[in-house]
């Protein structure tokens, strides 16, 4: 039997929040059902977070409440505190992704919270989530470094995710917020996170800013990962690495993936044209390569001479 | 001891010769006398082709009599025929480079010449290198993949691969032309052929059309590849795939290997600014992510809130 990866889509939320322009709600909408039928595992749908923090994400509500939700698809948002998690609840959300960062200056910049003070934060917002079967799943941003800071120690990483787990958290997903990582340092990190927890669902999530990002996925997978945040046509980034190519790109990913004989559930052609009708909502171009060069068993005709029959 | 790996870069041949402008011969022996004080194993200098089939590269004398050799870096040239081994020969290269395609279509549209045709052609090429020691290198074209005809049957690749070593090829390099390999069916191929001739030198070349260009490196080196072509700034690509990205880039290359903890011996920083050359002379940005996001140790500025002395 093949493996079975399975792949998370967070363009909506990590693209759609760093564009210089507001995509309209029933955009959004249009665009997650696509994703929602193509056999996508997980969408990250939107940010509970203050409409003046993330104004492109103002209508929360109207999106999470717009989507059809097609059964076996889960549908999580990110929620900064307990007012954005009760936002959340309020619509019905399968899960809830907290994101703290493993070092205190990332996470001061980013959050202007200590992964101290993230964890407190935590606490309350999983005590308001008591008595509901919500799921409880935490992004821990700068696994693989910190753009101020630079390495960041692993007994640090393997320390937080015990505290994340010791307060609840259900998943962890491994980071790499600025396309630090590469592909030793990530089979490093997820056998040692798989080894020491085996009961907790873990995610590895990263961004192609120097290149690596489908390396580090292959990397990750042979530790045993096999659930993998990808952003549509390749969206997203990180505000302190200007210029940087952002996540790395779900059709890209599920390309791969499926070349290699891996079960990844998805239809990659619908998948593809999803991604096709990005640029007209951001007005821009996507890093997406299999959007450029289609996939690998694209047949190209023949030179003209070669058929063209001698006159 | 850390592992060793070699980088060959092919930016001054696969990449110029498809530049749409000429890129002066004083510029390119510039280029390739940085490119040589930089750390790389191997420099593909050139093309002995004919200066009507790819005019970019008609200055190849001038430029391999104009380089400044550096012990220890071998310099290789691309050769078609016996008269391009001759004017090789007299310009005293360390290598020639013969190139055949493993599918009948590619070999036809590329080199007009099928590789049953290749092949007689390669047995003159290397009975004009009689009494000399150069080293006879052949690159085998769409191992992992013809644009045309899809897939090519591993059991042909062995095949031609054992022809070539049958006629005196003492290298070869396994070429991913369009950007159709995948990790899974790299490490498969490539231990197929380091387990079948463990004399042999074997190169991995493979381009990043599909985005996958480094996690076939880290697989190809997982199997046991320690050589690989690299393309400075990821210049190239391919006639056959408009628009698709080059070969993988060989400072993005170095840069995931020495992350990766693995010897390359070359000086990353020389690299890049060599690489920052490359704009100014063929006059357009390259895909380079190393050149657009620095490398994972560089360290970004705090935000000015966080640094800011309260007034």
């Amino acid at each position: 039997m093949e493996k079975r990866v399975y792949i998370q889509d967070v363009a909506t939320r990590d693209g759609f929040q760093i564009e210089s322009t507001f995509v309209p709600t029933e955009d959004k909408i249009a665009l997650i059902d696509r994703l929602s039928t193509s056999g996508l595992a997980k969408i990250e749908v939107t940010s509970f977070t203050s409409p003046k923090a993330i104004p492109n994400l103002r209508d929360a509500e109207d999106v999470m409440r717009g989507i059809r939700r097609v059964p076996g698809v889960e549908y999580t948002v990110l929620v900064p505190n307990v007012k954005g998690c009760e936002r959340a609840l309020g619509c019905g959300v399968d899960e809830i992704n907290l994101v703290m960062s493993a070092s205190d200056t990332h996470g001061l910049a980013n959050l202007r919270m200590t992964p101290d003070a993230s964890l407190e934060q935590f606490k309350t917002i999983i005590a308001a989530t008591q008595g509901t079967d919500v799921f409880i799943n935490a992004s821990l941003s700068t696994t693989f470094g910190c753009p101020f800071e630079g390495v960041v120690p692993e007994d640090r990483v393997y320390q937080l995710i015990q505290r994340l787990i010791d307060i609840g958290v259900q998943g962890v997903t491994l980071c790499d917020t600025t396309g630090m990582a590469d592909p030793a340092q990530v089979a490093r990190i997820s056998t040692g996170a798989l080894s020491r927890w085996p009961d907790t669902v873990f995610t590895a999530h990263f961004h192609n800013t120097r290149g690596m990002g489908l390396a580090n996925a292959v990397a990750a997978l042979h530790a045993g990962i096999d659930r993998f945040d990808a952003s549509l046509g390749g969206l997203g980034g990180c505000p302190y690495a200007p210029g940087a190519s952002g996540n790395i790109c779900t059709e890209d990913l599920v390309h791969m993936f499926q070349r290699m004989g891996l079960e990844t559930g998805v239809d990659l052609d619908a998948l593809l044209d999803a991604s096709g009708l990005l640029p007209a909502l951001i007005g821009h171009d996507v890093p997406s390569a299999i959007l450029k060069a289609g996939k690998s068993d694209r047949r190209y005709p023949k030179p003209k001479w070669m058929t063209e029959v001698a006159g």
